[in-house]
């Protein structure tokens, strides 16, 4: 199944798009995409519910705008430096664990909504990435049943502003929680529509120009690693997201380095999870 | 005004003190203490309501559990380093901005619930700190109109696992996201309750013994400071925690270090905002 939102921002309604490519709101089902739609076995219910009130759904056109797939979660967390080549174009060695950060949650948007560059940021930078959502609570998971508490995958863009992150002073979360730093979607996408998660091309153009380029074959910590690591140090709840690293070809790995100015366009995918496109304006 | 919240965890309910000391629930007025509450001017609204009903409103006994005095909220942002002297107790550098960094909102709890020395842990540790709740969606927000943007205050043990977060690579969200790291209260207790919050003492025992005893006029960073900053980065929401940081006297700074077994207790307390006491248990 492929779960999305759409409509108006602090107004969205849910969506479902059919095998046969077919996006219907599906809003009469009377529940958002959160923790305790996932905590509920939502996503099995919703099969059910559809079985029956599919064929009444309206359509919902292409021109929509697209929300985040999923509600705002407790906790979006990301993995730091997943991609060797990544890693050395960051300056930074290859981690012997995986390295973790929070971003706010309140930087969620959705996966086509413009990317504001904060005020006084010179450095905001792209990094495309392979996300997966909780589908139960999770707390000192096995390695080998990790697999069985991810609800679904979707494409995420880790916005960054590198000067925050890095020459400020601390830790990386003042760089990656500013508003619209987290589009994500444009759709989760439940694993038996995946194929093998480890092993998806992902890619990012700005101004159509390919920059990221890879394969999720090449992450250091692979998905199962990641969730039973992350669930040693805390507990993960239904519906929180996960972003597992972007590859190399970040804005901060380029020599000379190059960030987004207004009016660049950013334009992302993974293989089977859909495509973002995000246009960068200045903050007014 | 002074706000609790009280009863079986997952199941709380919301409470008031009076100005004479006496604890009532106010479960009837239908709102708990969340971001909506405070978006919708609740603390005000449930002022009036109280006018009113008061008077039928029951008595909440003193050994009823208390729960965190704010529900869930989307961030719980710490933080560090911001006393002169606990920088220096931990080996770390005057930060010449506020070092900022999140906690799991998972790891919220009661102020009197047992603290849980997480699987694999040896080095946990106590930092008594000065919190406030944020009452207004914050962002840029201009130092001189900062204290506008507060609910209220609250006491908050930031418990920190050494380890975790220092020697297991990146940053320390590791160490400071175990569950029942973050027991928040006894109570919110609106500025006018409080004094002046940048001179209130705030101090900590381990089994009876003074370990961190100071005051917040002691801050590098003083609470306006704190959000205007914070506000820079990222918007602020109605409930947010931000935890202003802890004094010397933690477990890390003792020679030898101290960390926490099994058994100890520890009570904290800050002027005008209560005290805490929780037992450490071992996990199971």
């Amino acid at each position: 199944m492929k779960l999305f939102r759409f409509g108006e921002i602090s107004n969205e309604k849910t969506g479902v798009i059919l095998s046969n490519g077919k996006k219907i709101d599906v809003s009469a089902f009377g529940e958002d995409y959160n923790e305790n739609f996932f905590v509920t076995n939502g996503i099995e219910r919703l099969e059910k519910w559809l079985e029956i009130n599919a064929e009444n759904c309206s359509e919902v056109s292409d021109n929509t705008r697209l929300a985040s797939c999923v509600a705002r979660p407790s906790k979006i967390i990301c993995i730091g430096l997943n991609y060797a080549k990544h890693a050395v174009e960051s300056g930074a060695a290859i981690p012997s664990e995986p390295v973790v950060f929070f971003k706010a949650t309140t930087a969620l948007c959705g996966p086509n909504d413009d990317v504001v560059i904060p005020k006084n940021s010179v450095k905001t930078d792209w990094e495309v990435e392979l996300a997966f959502v909780i589908g139960k609570k999770a707390s000192y998971v096995e390695k080998e049943d990790a697999l069985n508490y991810i609800a679904g995958y979707c494409l995420h863009n880790d916005y960054s502003e590198r000067e925050f992150q890095l020459e400020r002073g601390g830790q990386w979360v003042k760089g990656k929680s500013c508003d619209t730093f987290a589009p994500i979607g444009p759709f989760l996408a439940t694993a038996d529509e995946v194929g093998d998660p480890q092993n998806l091309r992902l890619w990012l153009k700005v101004n159509d120009e390919m920059l990221q380029d890879s394969n999720t074959n090449d992450m250091i910590f692979d998905i199962p690693t990641i969730l039973s690591y992350l669930s040693q140090f805390m507990t993960l709840l239904p519906g929180d997201v996960i972003s597992t690293g972007t590859p190399a070809g970040v804005g901060l790995g380029l020599k000379p380095p190059r960030y987004l100015k207004a009016g660049d366009f950013v334009e992302l995918g993974i293989e089977n999870l859909g495509t973002q496109k995000q246009t960068a304006v200045a903050y007014k």
